[in-house]
């Protein structure tokens, strides 16, 4: 029976997590391993400047799960001391798209890339958000069931398949409204998903403070053969290999005389 | 005249953003957004839940100095509404080295990611510290001299050479004890640089925590060609170039025939 590690950003009590356990049912054991509160945008942080604490936590049809108060990389980090190797990590079902080279910024995703560091083939899946219907909270009253088919289908592929080495990871998105019918396209990552700006205010005091606001990149804008596309344009399933080393694929020495160094 | 943004992850009085700010004196105009803390292993992590304070700080040499109260990512995208857009950036340089696929985990070098995702061609630049005589802190009583030397080096080529589509950062990682002699190895990211663990103590009240513990990965298991060899074995300066872009390089095609989706 393949050993299967859960985890995602948006904390213990996401709706997501729970729809990523039903989905896996029956494919393996389910371990899940989560952090304690909500940690979305924390990247590949991790946690080394304070110690963790580990509350292990009732959840059906799963062999165990913990919740860890630090980030989700912690997560996988702490899943493997407890309970050793394993075959398959699913990261998610987040609140919200994923996509673009800022997966990076992701915790979905960066857990999904730590697992992968340790040689377990891994995929994040997130669900897109209709803003205009949903708050982002737990995801109370989100309809997982097409996102859950999915995943499904992808981790069963998975571990039935040994994926090329330049692939130890797919990051998989699925517009809200999306059905069964719904086409998968395979992706290239986007440059971006949002265009930061900074908002200035002034406090009580009359002190200026700072908000960061993401823009998505408009449709216009969005390439063909990209996650963005496929998901925001054609309304499609999206899934991206990923390839965990950023080494550029270009000869060592061409840059060396190009910089001359 | 350039202008080249400067960054790092270990707060705004790191040893290291001086050493920066000396290196590349006459080289452009230097703007300096930094965290107003230590952000070691904070990864690609954006403020989004709450808002940023900005302090106005001297600095010798620059032409405009911030402490942020956030991340190094948001150090990127404040500097840009501040000050437009930039030539180049340089994160750095680190108290410590910044190698392997890990990369994403470090601050310094995920500042870096930041940057070239608006198209800023960037510098990351780590140190490595001798840790049998140094303690971490600010850096003080360390030699930053060759570090500099490396860095004005690259940053230089840089501002003279577009570098080819597929390369939007240097990744440079210098070793302790390197003289301005040190030969410089163009290199691969290593797959891991710690192999992390979990440290269960016990609090005095009789409640389990838990330390993640990062053990370097031995000499010996090191492959030739990574920036880990250059630098632990070789002792050379290692100057990876970096791909932002982690799609991996195969046939999309290939891989849904293969996972039968």
């Amino acid at each position: 029976m393949p050993k299967i590690l859960i985890t995602n950003d948006d904390g213990i009590r996401s709706r997501g997590i729970k729809a990523a356990v039903e989905a896996l049912q029956g494919l393996g054991e389910l371990y899940v391993v989560a952090p304690m509160l909500q940690r979305s945008a924390s990247g590949r942080a991790m946690t080394l400047h304070r110690p963790l604490r580990a509350v292990r936590v009732k959840m059906a049809g799963v062999e165990a799960a913990y919740a860890l108060d630090g980030m989700p990389v912690d997560c996988i980090i702490f899943a493997m001391a407890r309970f050793g190797d394993f075959d398959l990590a699913v990261s998610g079902i987040n609140l919200g798209e994923n996509m673009s080279t800022e997966i990076t910024i992701s915790g979905t995703a960066s857990a999904a890339i730590e697992a992968a560091t340790h040689d377990i083939p891994s995929i994040a899946v997130s669900l897109e958000v209709n803003r205009e219907k949903h708050k982002f909270g737990v995801g109370e009253g989100m309809d997982f069931s097409t996102a859950e088919y999915f995943l499904r289908k992808v981790a069963r592929a998975m571990l039935g398949k040994k994926l090329p080495r330049d692939v130890q990871m797919l990051n998989v998105n699925v517009p809200y409204g999306a059905t069964k019918d719904t086409p998968i396209a395979f992706t290239r990552l986007a440059k971006r998903m949002y265009q930061p700006s900074i908002e200035e205010r002034v406090d009580p005091k009359g002190h200026p403070y700072y908000w960061i606001v993401g823009t998505q990149c408009p449709t216009e804008t969005l390439e063909p053969g990209t996650d963005m596309y496929a998901v925001k344009v054609e309304r499609k399933v999206s899934i991206t290999p990923i390839n965990i080393d950023m080494t550029a694929g270009v000869d060592l020495d061409t840059i060396r005389n190009l910089l001359s160094l």
